[in-house]
């Protein structure tokens, strides 16, 4: 594109305003870094109950040096104010407070875009076997879109209510699903063994994520049944057209950022080869921005992906046991958190997939 | 000595009954850990108001293969009931709160060995001064023995109520009081600047001391008073024989356990060699079995002296500013809190002081 | 046993003189940190060809307070020299090169314990499938011992060649022997998925081992095919009675030390009980001093046994799956390498097994 | 500015070719990222010895995904073909090779930002001091400008060979320089304790930046006689007006990126109150885009300016002893390098100082 249509577009590409209802977490932190830069979206509100009337520069003295930080002050989040002051909010909030504040919103007219689990199944049923209460919206859950832009991207443009997956299901979805649907892997048997940074935990102030107690510490947790497997199961089966039971085993590792999933899955005929996979991959990513797939001897390294939005996935065919490995990494506050979210703003309002994100 | 004499010296050893209140923080479980694997020493009784009723097997399963850790149970803290169970009681205990332990402990019997800052001062208005608040037993402040065996160890032996010192205080008075005392440097302007591991926090759930907030993250705090300076100062005055003014700056930097600090201090003439230095340490430290002096390009360096009791001061004179450059290392938990407060115990048992420390 | 049984049986110990060639690694320097606190072994030699001449306390401050560190030199590794003075020869050396040192120690007498893999397979051709040379004394190799104490301990003590296993198979071989011996889960399909601490790597100056770039990274290697499989699959296969063959895929992450490896099995038949598992378990490990089996709710955790010589094991039966995960922690340098290679001279010298590891 | 201001301004902007001799280190590779992503200047070479011949993409998966990335090959360094493919050329090499790179590109008309000391000083005499050999062309060091903007903003519009500062100099420079020259503290007795991440000591397959001998230690080193301290006196001196013998004490910490420096001074006169020191840092750095100064009970932490080019600044009157503790915060491979650099090539180039560093 030559500098002058770049401009052209650029002029035409209508601003929206954003606001961040949970702006005091993690993934709220990430999505602060990416909106202050955004070249489209502005940032009119950001939300904390424990920061209410301080700005953005005192709370988050990183953020000091960018010129609105000054004049953004935290507010107490009312759904009702921020409908006046944002086209699209972002919620980063803990499962099960989300649907409180989306009802209103998008009655408002706001488009909504949920950082939290509570409208990524489409089951109700499911929501309440793995979250033990039945869910607040249920209707909702219909209207709501899965936001894997790889996968629902011409939803996620249409869309008013985007459920932007987890960490933990990003890094096994977009590795698995173009094998199932291609029907080059078996639905059956798939497992998923995941290593995640700390920041996953969220900023609580448990004694379980101090420093002393992460640091030079590598445990397994939630075995075997972690919440995730919900969505990541319900996405896996649409893919695969029948019905699949994931094995999850998620560790905690002393980083700060950082998911490195390794999947261990069974080719679904004697006859697959190194190139089938390549094909299907090339086929599936080969255009996409934000998946690497990684050739030669080259293995996902979290620390090639922190603070991107890209995932790395690279695959080994075993000839001595007949399994696929497929091994992924991604940065678990951007790519798994924030800035997919980012990539479905972009989407929902016509800008560039990757603005604001590289 | 022969293993006959040490067969027979072990045989006369009487074994002591000892208790710790407050078994659950760092510097509590660092106790655990040192007085179950002693020799003369049998652990009777830990409290924990949270962990009450809970076996040492199941909080802390690192100790789960030691015979004792599945019969000792957490109990709530009763200075009476402690009392039958103990011959000496170590208090592991918030500043403020180790008081109304101490003294029933005392009126009972027991030895007691604080590891709080309450009954380090000996001035009770210096204690309000940086502790914002009268102290709760002044009577007792003059019967302590400040816990530092290097330069009180006659007076340990005989004392009845110990204050152990605090990590920060044991880097700075070891490396300094000799040279004090000798003369060879100035007791004004004298500079301590420390980096210490997390673990001095304490197990402490604050969002401060978060695995996220402190790794990949280095900061001074508590510029330019901090509430150790006093015992710091109150004991270097001693040494210099005249009123002392520290400047101290503690860091925090990313490492679980570990105290390095630098000092700079100004030689009191313009004829000290560093022959003189060398001198002065090897007499005050010459024979000490926890003070590593080092020599040759060897400077201090946390990881040697990690999981020890030992203490590395190393030291060079700067002919280009002619001033005397002290640096020391030491494990903050041990040295500097548990290993110091059972090398007390040895001390004021009659056993020998690297008991259980080697 | 009352304390004067334990004098005369201390008494009845003869103490063995021992040697490690190698002693610069970090295995070697592991080894060097138990034999020196060891109640019936003596260390009379330590060799490393980069500081011959220099002392212990020199290249390991770490060790300077020992009273033995200033008087033992490094030496160039000689088998003749070494055979004069040690009874015992621990061998911490790069595959490969084991096999030049054992063969004249052995003639000369010495008992032999090698942490290298050369004398773990007892198949010379799956050597070389592996190590991609002829092994250099195949006739050792039936010789040999595979130095797991708590799978072979009766033909330890009677051994002159211990082939002491790697951390990785140490990781895997202890959870899965019990269940295949038992015939509780299938010998086909088994999936052990390892996350090890930098260590592990050596002390090699290698740019993929900086501390850059390590730190704030997890990563995969040697996928599919790692060299320690053909160790592995051969102990399994004589655990099952018929050949095993391994899916095993090694992470490397920023910690110092520890292994955890998560282990993916498929019970035999459809009745398995989680009761069945935990009485195998308790019948093969029960009693072992090293072997801690985690109940209630812990998962292991390298931080539970990092610095001790324990593996800690737990499981869970996964109703949604079918499968049943096995996780297990140790210190890759302790019973993964030195702490198992002094249990096994325990063994072979008549010494109680937990000498020195305690 | 409006924005079609902006875009004017952006067309009128004159792109630049740049070149990287040394991409391979860590501050190359930091380069490699800022003008990758550099709205203005055109990255055309990169060199390499040991990857000459291979993609960016190969040897940095990082940055695989920027389009560029797989055109752009490592090539040999040669000074002739760079002066034709590039207006400015980085050199970041070891200290002692820049001056031969650096002759023949700037008699062939390019700009030379140099990143190494190589001239850094104005006295060959003091080079040779510090450095221990001649320096190799002692007529550049009156040309060069030492390329801090925040002092030399005028200087540096204007050079040919920038003479970049390293990461230690910044992080006392630019804290001190002020206060010197306003006559608010005294010119002698300055202390500089500074710590540092492992980045700083470089790319270097050596023993003593493995992981394992960084991680869980904490080191002073150098000490009394750091190299650096000859770029800094130098320019303090020059602040001062008189010469300035200044006592720095570099430690090594365990974080990939960030050095932070405590400076204690001595006000100059009784009188010196607060509001001095912040006017006088007002005026100096009040509208400076990169430099933060802190209020409130903020103090500097490496995290907040870790990836950016700020450098924060706090500071505190301690009356108890009359000194001033002055404390700042950067990321030694932006501020401390590359970042810094960039901000040089934005000043001579014309473009605005924060192009490509926000």
């Amino acid at each position: 594109m030559c500098f002058l249509c770049f401009v052209v577009n650029f002029l035409k590409m209508k601003t929206k305003k954003v606001a961040i209802i949970g702006a005091s977490g993690y993934s709220g932190e990430e999505l602060v870094r990416l909106l202050l830069q955004h070249p489209h979206a502005e940032l009119t509100a950001v939300t904390s109950r424990q920061y209410a009337g301080q700005t953005l520069a005192r709370i988050f003295p990183r953020f000091a040096s960018h010129p609105k930080s000054k004049a953004l002050q935290f507010t107490e989040p009312k759904a009702g104010l921020l409908a006046r002051q944002a086209d699209v909010v972002f919620l980063a909030l803990p499962h099960g407070v989300a649907a409180e504040y989306a009802v209103p919103l998008l009655e408002a007219g706001c488009a909504v875009i949920d950082l939290s689990a509570d409208f990524r199944l489409r089951s109700a049923e499911i929501y309440k076997d793995f979250y033990a209460h039945d869910h607040p919206a249920p209707d909702l859950l219909k209207k709501a879109v899965y936001g894997l832009p790889e996968i629902y991207r011409d939803q996620i443009k249409k869309a008013k209510l985007i459920a932007s997956p987890g960490c933990y299901p990003t890094s096994i979805l977009l590795p698995t699903i173009p094998l199932l649907k291609a029907g080059l892997v078996k639905a059956g048997g798939i497992i998923a063994d995941s290593l995640s940074g700390v920041s996953g935990a969220g900023r609580k102030a448990e004694v379980d994520y101090l420093f002393c107690e992460c640091n030079e510490s590598v445990r397994p947790y939630g075995v075997p049944k972690h919440r995730h497997l919900s969505e990541i199961e319900e996405q896996l089966s649409l893919a695969a057209g029948s019905k699949v039971i994931l094995q999850f085993t998620p560790h905690l590792i002393p980083v700060n950022r950082g998911i490195l999933t390794t999947l261990y899955l069974a080719p679904s005929g004697k006859s697959v080869a190194e190139e089938q996979i390549a094909a299907c991959y090339r086929k599936a990513y080969g255009t996409e921005p934000f998946v690497r797939l990684l050739d030669g001897k080259n293995l996902p390294d979290t620390k090639n992906v922190v603070g991107t939005n890209v995932i790395e996935i690279a695959w080994r065919l075993d000839p001595r046991t007949g399994r696929l490995i497929v091994m992924s990494a991604e940065d678990n506050l951007v790519k798994g958190a924030g800035g997919q979210a980012v990539q479905s703003l972009n989407l929902l309002s016509g800008w560039p997939e990757t603005a604001g994100l590289i």
